[in-house]
């Protein structure tokens, strides 16, 4: 098109970058200019679990002014190992907009076979059965294996879109302290080395998301208590040759000489793939005291479990391996092909606190990750985990800190960071236990009751892992009752129908199940979790009844209503999202409330044409609900269509109003 | 997992990296050093034709000794005024792995709605339909809008990972030349200026991407012909405050007052959407001479359409607009709302030769995208069909230049070369055949037969929009029969049945429609055209019989015939992906031939659970089909499933064996 005429604005250049999540709006005074490294909050490591919490705190609004996260490694991950990444945490990356190349160049794990013993004994083991690795509704219905290393340069490289800074590398906390009589406003004191150079900064908030051996855990006096059980297990990363027919789906194999579990992961730059195996190295160790003290003196470990240890090498575990596929040959493909190796010893182990108060109860220090939970790597959770602890404590830190919640500035201790222990300990506990459950019945024997193991049929184990996979794979996470997740009805009629939650039924403590609808303003099928991007906002979801046609009706009150309640919270806090059923005759805006365009323009869908919305929510249509769903995706209340005031003395106990 | 040991190997820290393509192997002789300006191609022009031939070139494997593209702007986009991606521009760009970010965060434009003079006098105008914008199957069933300025960020961020120079800036293109006596090898002269300084490179080809004043179309004595039509058009990006009901569709609005076409498009930083215009400007203007004769000597305006050009400014726009829209109101949200605006009068124009050869007749300097085609903007085809040219032209280019085709170091022309004219110029003459017909009839006046434009009817419209889509989508493109698409079956029977070629019946010339299918290997629920990835391959599609468990039957022979083929083509230019219908059982590896596991592990699918592939592509699954498809994704050649031989002699007339 060759034009003749031609202006444009200066502001049209912006329009070639990437978006920006925007930042949330901040009611308490600007940060005094950082002359003595005071800051808001410092993060100790730069594993999964830190880089996650310092880009959405870095997203939420906080500056390098305000925020500093520190890493004694000199770059990132070498040493990682986790590999896993699970439908609801692709969920959330999805929300950051990061789950783009993770999808694409990631191994997408849609299966898990089941091999075990023969009774036909030229067969030696055989195909028990193929299901479904995620047997959970969720927006990507499949596991991602990626190495760990990528996933944490996805998120270095977002974070370096809002912090200039980035994390501070070759830095490591000596110790860390609580010290209110030095400065009350920045309580926290860390003792931090960076080449040889020792200094000392204050701060808000720490968070400890420095692994296993945590700094932070110790300097606060918390211990991860639990214990090691009595298996050892070799890992390797290798491109592999055989003939073992189910090598690219996910395998739990049982043969007569133990247990492989099989991870297929990403293709790599060669065009081959890459095989995780853990190969169980063969007999018992006893429970290993060693590892169980690791924060008080050092037992020395039992002789047996030491001399056991120094058997595992590379060759032990292939030797191991191809005993396990017998009559099937595996071998690494060439030499070089194996990538890494690694030898373990399952143990589980939990802190009791997630988090340290000052003397004014005043929540200070976190802990999150690896410091606070240790498991074995088998249900592919550590890294998910790790990652949803910060996802849950990141916006009510910056809640706190921009003086959003009611508390404010009072310097009163504020009830909602008290709900990162509350939700994420309970989390913890419940991994720690299925984890034990399911690693015992991995390491034991199938179809081999004669041995002192005990008679575990294959059905049994199905049935662990399937009962298993709404937990391991994140979508079936229920927080406990909360003042961010408010279950008691006090006594009102609960408008949600149903009970089976993990299909989407509505219940709080849960997250919103995707789903996909078409948007009233321009027709576009879409997927409601897009709607719910993760940039620190709540959102009232509005299901409108049958009746929102009818100026008179409970849908217009209600959406009238929330059309006023808005405007008392800060700019940009609360979102609105609608979904009306199907209604008995076609409309336009004019039709329906004016707040409702005024809103929700973007956000008004159909929810009949793709997905049956109001079946899966457990909604009657004839009723509608409504739910405010929290920043992080999770439902925090439910409510009658007309009771717009359960809405508002909800968010009113987390957000100040204006 | 804490572990107590651990082991990896140096390769691993490259698996944190985004994915590269692997380059095409090179038969020619490496490039010697190059110290006079020496290259094998050099590309004038980089807006969307050329810096996606750069891309592709630069990913195909030419280096920055071999390739050079230069700009005369200093930077990427101020003036480009493209919005529009079609349909299948959508499934290349996800082929190259850059579709995430504008699928995302472009506007995806999925109905349209016409408007027309209503019947009622007080509504004056009246929705008479809204349809999808996309009418034929599609992988991305919408269109995007998104500016096209991030277009060519989102390709020159990635042109940087492959090419260190990146497009050289400030660069103009002052004349070219053919001057075989100078250097035969080289035998394209370019003489170019930057900051001032002029200096002359030589090149195996050069390519004029360099837009509707093209220089080096100008230096081949090639002209653009056509004619300008009588209306004159404004169009503006804005962000707009109206009630208009369907201002998020993309709509046709024919009033008593005019036309306007109502583009929507991306959300920006503010959080508001961008929306464009397209207004025409009142009463028509003699066919205007000075354009048609822009590469001869300028013939000054008529004084006509020079004084009603001078009429269009930002407020005669809105006037009109405003005029169009009662009565509903439509305006800029607040000042400093208006991105760009410009004026256009329609013309129509092709450059009758896409191509120059030297005095052997070889194919020395090509011109793509507005350099060869120019014409009106409202079909969104412009940044769609010059991309697209680029894609054609790439593969061909690179396999000219690595000496991967029959001609090899032989010096004589490659008539692969030719196709490109072949090809692309077809498209262009049907683009503005097209669009002649399109803005003639949006210019007209609907129901309004009482004046001269003479009675178009709203049918009649919607018809032409429908009938278009397979075009204007590019799903619909069909190229002409030639050696790189051959449709002469020499008196065989076609193994397609149906003549449905838009609904993804195979056809050769036609790009091969996505399908949803799963892997044998894994169970991935996956898109075929995943296995299509734009890295310069072509792929042999087999879909096997329902005799392929009989090792004796068709398939089986196919493929093992296939095995022993492929390595007779140079090292990773061939690739296989196979597909089998419904089997009367389940099987193993060990049941198909071995050579189907050694060339199609990773691809290899079951066709029917979830589309029904074989009912799409045409193909009886009691005999199967060969299809050969194109680097490009452009079906080649189609056999009957044991007619290898076929396959064989068309690659064998495009590719060198080895």
């Amino acid at each position: 098109m060759p034009v003749f005429t031609e202006h444009s604005a200066a502001s049209r250049e912006l329009r070639v970058l990437p978006s920006f999540a925007p930042p949330l709006p901040r009611l308490a005074p600007q940060l005094a200019e950082n002359t003595t490294e005071k800051y808001e909050v410092v993060i100790v490591g730069a594993g999964p679990a830190g880089l996650m919490l310092d880009l959405l705190l870095a997203r939420y609004g906080l500056s390098d002014e305000s925020l500093l996260c520190v890493d004694s490694k000199p770059t990132t991950l070498k040493s990682g190992q986790a590999d896993g990444l699970q439908p609801r945490t692709l969920e959330t990356l999805k929300s950051l907009g990061l789950a783009d190349e993770i999808l694409t160049e990631g191994c997408q794990m849609w299966q898990v076979a089941f091999w075990n013993p023969s009774n036909d004994k030229d067969k030696i083991i055989e195909r028990t059965s193929i299901v479904q690795d995620v047997a959970v509704p969720a927006r990507f219905p499949h596991e991602v294996t990626i190495h760990q290393g990528r996933i944490e340069r996805i998120l270095e490289t977002d974070l370096l879109r809002y912090s200039k800074r980035g994390v501070q590398r070759n830095t490591k906390l000596i110790e860390a302290k609580i010290d209110e009589e030095g400065d009350a406003e920045f309580p926290v004191l860390a003792e931090i080395e960076a080449e040889g150079h020792r200094r000392t900064v204050r701060t808000k908030y720490l968070v400890g998301a420095d692994g296993a051996h945590s700094v932070v855990r110790r300097s606060m006096g918390l211990k991860l208590e639990g214990e090691s059980l009595d298996h050892i297990w070799g890992v390797v990363d290798l491109v592999v040759d055989t003939d073992f027919p189910d090598i690219r789906r996910r395998c739990a194999i049982h043969s007569p000489a133990g247990s492989v579990m099989v991870i297929p992961r990403e293709r790599i730059a060669t065009g081959e793939y890459l095989t995780r195996l853990y190969v169980q190295v063969p007999g018992d160790v006893k429970p290993d005291s060693d590892q169980q003290t690791e924060d008080g003196p050092n037992t020395p470990p039992t002789a047996d479990a030491r001399a056991r240890r120094g058997q595992v090498t590379e060759q032990t575990i292939f030797e191991n391996a191809a005993a396990v596929f017998k009559p099937y040959y595996i071998r690494p493909k060439k030499d070089g092909a194996v990538d890494w190796w690694a030898a373990y010893q399952i143990g589980q182990r939990v802190t009791d606190s997630f988090s340290v108060k000052d003397s004014k109860g005043v929540n200070r220090v976190f802990i999150a990750g690896d410091a606070c939970h240790t498991h074995s790597p088998k249900a592919g959770q550590g890294m998910n985990v790790s990652m949803m602890d910060s996802y849950n404590l990141a916006w009510k830190l910056v809640y706190a800190i921009h003086e959003l919640t009611p508390s404010g500035s009072s310097g009163q201790p504020d009830p909602l960071l008290d709900t990162y222990h509350i939700e994420r300990h309970t989390i913890a506990q419940q991994l720690i236990e299925f984890d034990r459950d399911f690693s015992s019945m991995f390491s034991g024997k199938i179809g081999a009751s004669e041995d002192g193991v005990g008679g575990l049929t294959h059905d049994q184990f199905l049935e662990v892992f399937s009962r298993g996979n709404g937990f391991t794979s994140g979508c079936g996470i229920e927080y406990p009752d909360n003042i961010t997740a408010v279950r008691d009805l006090r006594g009102e009629k609960n408008p949600i129908k149903g009970t089976d939650y993990l299909s989407g039924v509505l219940r709080p403590g849960r997250r919103l199940l995707n789903v996909r609808l078409v948007r009233h303003a321009d027709g576009y099928r879409r997927d409601l979790q897009d709607d719910f991007a993760s940039t620190g906002r709540f959102r009232i979801l509005c299901l409108a009844s049958t009746d929102l046609l009818d100026p008179d009706g409970t849908s217009t009150q209600t959406l009238t209503q929330l059309g006023a309640m808005i405007p008392r919270f800060p700019l940009s806090v609360l979102e609105q999202v609608a979904v009306h059923p199907r209604l008995e005759k076609d409309f336009m805006w004019t039709d329906i409330p004016r707040e409702l365009k005024q809103y929700s323009e973007m956000s008004f869908y159909s929810g009949y044409e793709i997905d049956d919305v109001y079946g899966i929510y457990g909604v009657n249509p004839a009723e509608g609900a409504l739910a405010v769903v929290r920043p992080d995706g999770y439902i925090g209340v439910i409510a009658a269509l007309g009771d717009v005031k359960r809405v508002e003395s909800y968010l009113e106990s987390l957000i100040r109003t204006i």
